[in-house]
């Protein structure tokens, strides 16, 4: 067993933003960027700061947060031809972002030299040599970017490596080889990634596109001939066919192969890091993506079951527990009890793996599950779920009804109101509010009504809203999922709700984040 | 450049229908049989007429069904222990099921042979000895599945190579390396297999799981270590992480490495095979799927489509065509003028850069981009967006008004009701619908109300509905977007809607979905 250690590098809100239909808001860079600093990646390259006055923006924003793991790295690329790197406005915005770490891409493949940007071989080594010394000397450690590597390697090999050359002599920190088009194998990226190996002074970074669908082997290939850092994307996403998945390779570097990665003890988050970052990107993980998918671990075959159940080593390569999975015994069920015991205790401690109340959640997580519920990033509602349960929540107020009326006219606008009655110790209010939508109506009257009984309802807010679609395939008629994040001002918390109808689906999810929140006064006054 | 043959055996209808949810008809199996030999691929193995007596009757259909190209495989496992091949039921069921070819899977880990089916090595070499021996003797040619090779070989690799010799000398036409859990990287396979081809005097196949994400990978180095049949299913499908994806084995040994797998002719189907098959199984194409996927060659960074258009080689690792995918420009901020023009042209010819419709249509998009639309993905309602600007696109209907109400009581079911009225040149339709949630009510009142004028509007429908929220900052009263795909069938597109409030957002995308329905159904009139 090896024990090297390899640097994760993610790319998904600058490369993977070039997906079909990425865009991510503030929130979710700051979201993302927390996700991956607690889960222990090494570098989260998150913009192009020259291009993108946003990016920019975020840098200011994010240099503020302390990471704990991991560095923010700002990407560019090498000065435009004929110009000094001081007129360079690109080059500039980039030396000015706050961070300590920057990537640029260079030309490594001569036939894009030529035809693509008209520059001379030799001008363009000048572009990658200046360029990094203008960025070291304003204090950044560089990460050189060989775009085209191994495509401009089997070209003019010898050119290939004079880039990688230039970037080191001017003080990269590391040249990172990048298969731009995809397109390679793995016996092509371990001959020639060992052939850089042997040439470099400095770390070898791998960067690879999966058109072949051999990106994750072709970044493993690399570390085998020596490379250290790999650069990919948490779950794959990015332009064409998707970036290098980095759950696979953590998978297999780190579950499998003996190298280090991530610290060890954050290795049964992966799955989690996978489901959170899917959720950050509003995408639904593929459930059979290996080591984080839903299906990973699913056994269908009866002999495969019966297998897995004598010993598991029989049909899994590796224990489910390792990252953070489960296995699914499909048609014969058997719960990741304890993963769910974990977070009850967190809760309510005391209660044990065979206690009848835990079965009995175990039971109702199941049913909410296969409603379209998920509670992966909803501890609020998964926390009221537990009390409610145990009879350790009070009943703030009921919904007696809500009706919602929406209508469009021809050329007109589209005002639509919702009407609301609830009850509150015998009590009731009706209330009615329009807004934009009937979700966003229903919220308003619902809040009015209820901030009669508890004034600070009023400093509650949603901070973000997100909706899926459970099952595509039903069209319209599928199944709806909301989760939202709400604060008042001192906490955030997510609660989720699920349902055929976008509208009880959105109420399900507020009220129980207008319940937490009371919950959160009631605790807050006991304590007085 | 190789010009070696190699085999590609699907095992969708057999190993692909473990994977979770896939069940298969008559009628899908007859269909999958049928594309997949006018593909051009060698084997087909369509199901376990032992274990199963709808299998057993398929195979008995398809043996009048004359096929071109493709051989049917009928699978079985070797006989039970201690019992004689005569005395084994499901084995005499596989002897006597109407196909010239036959699978037999047996143990070549010690551990499977100890521990799950407690037997004794020897004994386990006769079980395959014995089986392989009976089916030749009944006239069968037998592909011999060695289960768990890889995991048998680095526990005892004199043993698992034995198992190989024993079916070798009974007369396996061939023997079929199996890395059944799915943990192998390329590296250990291409080893491993080197040493099983060097140790057997006949065709030696690879059947790879993707657990690692090295499934495609794995086969290929297999390829170049000596194997000559590559096992697997069309679209990966299959247990836990699925099977070696054949469609980008295909694409990788032969439009790249210089393999024939398929008559060359055919190679262009390569994409309409991975369309059919994805249909025939029901489930929606991962877009990002190599060669084949919707987004596999869709360039959206501005450089790479500038450098795209000025050499594609620049950014794509093979030409669209060579597989029967096309490029696609994604539409959006970072993409140029150029990009534009180009989607424009395929749709108009003519309009130049200059010209003064361009430029408007460029404003508009623009102007739908600040207010939440995405082209990216919705090539349809960018044809009509563009067609309605240019004054080339009929008005076949006019919404009038609708009206949705929504009603939700305590302890009650929730019912939604959609009113609306159409025009449709002069004439009006008043129609009314319920359904699960106020989207799903309004799509069915508005197709019930249109059929009335446009019958064929009954034969679209949605097969997958997505909601995003734009900008997550504002809450429920947060801009959403809907992107819609429907098909009638023959075709498949997509539209999108946007607006504060989903049930117009839902409505634009589906009207836009009808408009290109009816313009498709005119223009085809049109030409008759």
């Amino acid at each position: 067993m090896n024990t090297k250690t390899v640097k994760i590098f993610d790319s998904t809100l600058r490369d993977g933003a070039q997906g079909e239909n990425m865009v991510f808001s503030t929130d979710d860079k700051f979201n993302l960027m927390k996700t991956l600093d607690s889960f222990g990646i090494s570098f989260i390259e998150a913009g192009n700061p020259g291009s993108n006055p946003k990016d920019m923006e975020f840098f200011r924003k994010a240099a503020g947060y302390p990471l704990k793991n991991s560095k923010l790295v700002a990407f560019g690329s090498t000065r435009r031809k004929n110009i000094t790197c001081a007129e360079d406005s690109l080059l500039n915005a980039l030396a000015g972002t706050n961070t300590e770490y920057v990537s640029v891409f260079g030309k490594s493949w001569d036939l894009h030299i030529t035809e693509i940007i008209a520059a001379t071989l030799d001008e363009n080594l000048s572009m990658i040599y200046d360029t990094v010394k203008y960025l070291t000397g304003r204090g950044k450690k560089v990460f050189f970017d060989a775009e085209h590597f191994f495509d401009g390697y089997k070209a003019n090999p010898e050119y290939a490596l004079k880039t990688l050359k230039a970037a080191e002599e001017a003080g990269a920190e590391s040249v990172v080889l990048c298969d731009t088009n995809g397109g390679c194998f793995p016996h092509e990226i371990y001959e020639i990634t060992e052939i850089a190996v042997r040439n470099s002074g400095v770390e070898v970074g791998i960067h690879c596109h999966n058109d072949s669908g051999c990106a994750a082997a072709n970044s493993i290939a690399a570390v085998k001939a020596g490379a250290s850092q790999v650069q990919g994307t948490v779950i794959g996403i990015g332009e064409r066919c998707g970036n290098t998945n980095l759950t696979t390779v953590i998978g297999g570097l780190q579950a499998k192969l003996g190298y280090s990665c991530i610290p060890k003890e954050n290795l049964p988050g992966l799955t989690t890091l996978a489901k959170k970052t899917a959720e950050i990107c509003n995408i639904k993980l593929n459930s059979s993506m290996p080591f984080v998918g839903k299906s990973a671990f699913s056994h269908k075959g009866g002999m495969h079951s019966d297998g897995v159940m004598k010993n598991p080593v029989s049909f899994e390569h590796i224990t489910p527990d390792s990252v953070g999975n489960k296995r699914n015994i499909l048609l014969s069920e058997v719960a990741g009890r304890s993963a769910v015991l974990h977070r009850i205790n967190e809760i309510i401690p005391g209660l044990t793996k065979d206690s009848p109340e835990t079965k009995e959640i175990i039971g109702i997580l199941k049913d909410k599950e296969y409603n379209g519920y998920q509670y992966e990033a909803a501890d609020a509602s998964f926390e009221i779920l537990v009390k409610k349960h145990l009879g350790l929540m009070e009943n703030y107020f009921d919904i007696l009804y809500f009706k919602i009326i929406g209508e469009r006219v021809k050329g007109g606008t589209n005002p639509s109101t919702a009407i609301i009655k609830v009850s509150v110790n015998g009590s009731t209010e009706l209330s009615c509010d329009e807004g934009d939508g009937p979700v966003n109506a229903a919220d308003k009257a619902l809040r009015r009504a209820l901030t009669v009984f508890y004034p600070s309802v009023a400093d509650l807010h949603l901070i973000d809203y997100k909706v899926r679609i459970v099952d595509g395939s039903a069209a319209t008629a599928a199944n709806v999922r909301v989760l939202i994040e709400s604060t008042d001002g001192a906490e955030t918390w997510t609660t989720v709700g699920a349902s055929t109808d976008i509208i009880n689906a959105s109420l399900t999810a507020l009220v129980d984040s207008i319940e937490y929140k009371l919950m959160k006064d009631s605790a807050k006054t006991a304590a007085l």
